[in-house]
């Protein structure tokens, strides 16, 4: 199946989806314009995205089970792909009003639109809210019910605490560059991004399989933990991933990445500036300090930053440490034993590793 | 045990909570600012109300079980009592910052002290997800666990979509009377108010009892659900206690009641003005339309909404609904039937309705 009409088959659940809570709101008694509401609020914020982080559920499924799947199934898997996309869209409909952003995917950001305001905080947590009455819905037989439950939890609370450190760490109006270190830019990025866009599809897929937290393979004593071995596969590679997102902010080419990078004059806490930060001299440091977070004339501050970056070698520091990031990760899953891991297979981590690895946008 | 005694018990499970709380966000490796902001955000927002809903939780076990709690039960009954608490400081601390509200419980809104801002969104997901976090450390081993977590999401769910609707029904900047009706208002109140307030804190102490979903009785064909019969009398007592509300609102002496009503002024869809609504002449409709949502020279405004309030025979009209509702409310309590319907008992029931019916504040 080519990768349209994957997303075609996909985005063919959301109607499934969307219809199902939009009746449940109908069977509540509730008023004509708060089921329009929700519903705008479901088809604004839900499925615009690149829906990578939902499809890759139902590409892992297929994985470990090693065939296609039924429609009973693939429905089910793709409620779990777009519970993972309406957690997303919670988190991004009020990042968005939390950074004052002005577009999301092309269109203005949900609390920018004309009469939704504030309200975008309540549409939020109808976002969050829905993922637990879909999975109640379909999968409230299942024996990993509540493994899933509390998934989606755990996930969230680390994404939030991960929010928080970012919001703590580059607030909007105070531009201190003292706050920021690699560590911190490493904290930031495996909570607020890896866990949920990494390591939850993954999970997800591995609870759907019924793979088993602690398992010990016939002749042997020592027990496997499947879904720890994927969490310390998904997490780095999350990171590798986000790092390759804040390079390409500064280095990649705006016709190819499809966007133009605004890290620098946002003061965002990202690799390039904590790399920077962490080998510049005084006098690289001063401007830094001076010109980080600000447009100056004609996007000059911008420039100087960047002259700066490239003064350190940034490109060469970032070529080193994606040569290294990919070989570490291929030689974790080399490590993988098919044969003993129940239900983890090497394929799962090398189609997420080669989607990213080399990508120009 | 006196009622203070009894706050000052649950009070000393809030710091266990509290450095439970803390200590798993130490354990992440998190920053000393965010565990610095997080215990602020929990003293500052949790706490500092009546925490009626929360120790109803712990009044409502100890009337099941007829006996006082031992230590073991009354920390986990105290920590459901703390996750209703939890659940309400996620809502006022959004809400208030949708209502642009000034100040909560006698301080400045969370949103409003100086460095929060809109950061308060993220600091209220962190309170709904400390919820889960507690559910889990305390009660996974018990049977009713996946009780629980459905509980907390259904009434979520539904409070929001209660919030929605109060949303779109009395937005801030637009005023028209023609949005309300009763019909509204009973429906705002019972999804935004009586769900989360009334029947949450008696179902979690069922579900702490063991009440099962559907039971019958020795020498009976016909099942009971107790859960429902909870509901079909908590929900109706949480409708006469935010009517009371409204009506204490309009006509309360400040003295008494501990603040100035500001409904009519706020254009707030409460009980009053949709029954002055549903009463008025064309005249007074008119005034209504003209005053509403209006401060008005002085408070001219308001005085003339309140002279409409007083023509139409409010506070009779008031009068007549309370000793109704009181009188509905006490037969449907009458009718449990205490010796079929496991684990209910009619003192749960006349307990909220005792510290309800003709309180002054």
């Amino acid at each position: 199946m080519d990768k349209s009409t994957k997303r075609a088959k996909f985005e063919g659940v959301w109607n499934v989806i969307h219809d199902e809570l939009l009746a449940h709101l109908k069977a509540c008694g509730m008023p004509t314009e708060a089921q329009e509401w929700y519903s705008e609020n479901l088809h604004y914020n839900v499925p615009g995205g690149k829906l990578n982080r939902g499809m890759s559920v139902v590409d892992t499924v297929e994985i470990l089970k090693g065939r296609p799947l039924t429609d009973e199934e693939y429905l089910q898997v793709a409620v779990l792909g777009w519970g993972v996309e309406l957690l997303q869209a919670f988190f991004l409909v009020t990042d968005d009003l939390m950074d004052s952003s002005i577009t999301r995917r092309g269109q203005p950001c949900w609390y920018r639109v004309p009469r939704i305001g504030l309200v975008a905080v309540n549409d939020a947590f109808m976002l969050e809210g829905a993922i637990y009455h879909l999975l109640k819905c379909h999968f409230k037989k299942e024996p990993y019910y509540v493994d899933l439950l509390e998934l989606f939890h755990e996930i969230s609370y680390q994404t939030e605490i991960g929010q928080l450190i970012d919001l703590i760490t580059a607030p909007e109006d105070v531009i201190d560059l003292s706050n920021f270190s690699l560590q911190k830019h490493s904290m930031i990025v495996v909570y607020k991004t890896a866990f949920y866009s990494f390591y939850l599809p993954v999970a997800l897929a591995m609870l759907f399989c019924c793979v088993p937290t602690l398992y010990t393979p016939p002749n042997s004593t020592s027990p496997v933990a499947p879904y720890e071995v994927a969490k310390s596969i998904l997490i780095p590679l999350g990171e590798y991933f986000q790092i390759q997102d804040d390079f390409l902010d500064f280095a990649g080419v705006p016709a190819q990445i499809g966007k133009v990078g605004t890290d620098i004059i946002d003061n965002k806490c990202s690799w390039c500036i904590n790399t920077a930060l962490s080998l510049a001299t005084q006098d690289q440091r001063k401007i830094l300090d001076e010109n980080y977070g600000e447009q100056g004339y004609l996007g000059e501050a911008e420039r100087r930053v960047k002259a700066v970056f490239e003064e350190i070698g940034l490109r060469e520091i970032y070529a080193e440490y994606e040569k290294n990031a990919y070989k570490r990760l291929t030689g974790m899953i080399d490590q993988i034993d098919e044969g003993t891991s129940v239900g983890l297979k090497k394929d799962v981590f090398k189609s997420f590793l080669d989607k990213i690895h080399h990508r120009q946008k």
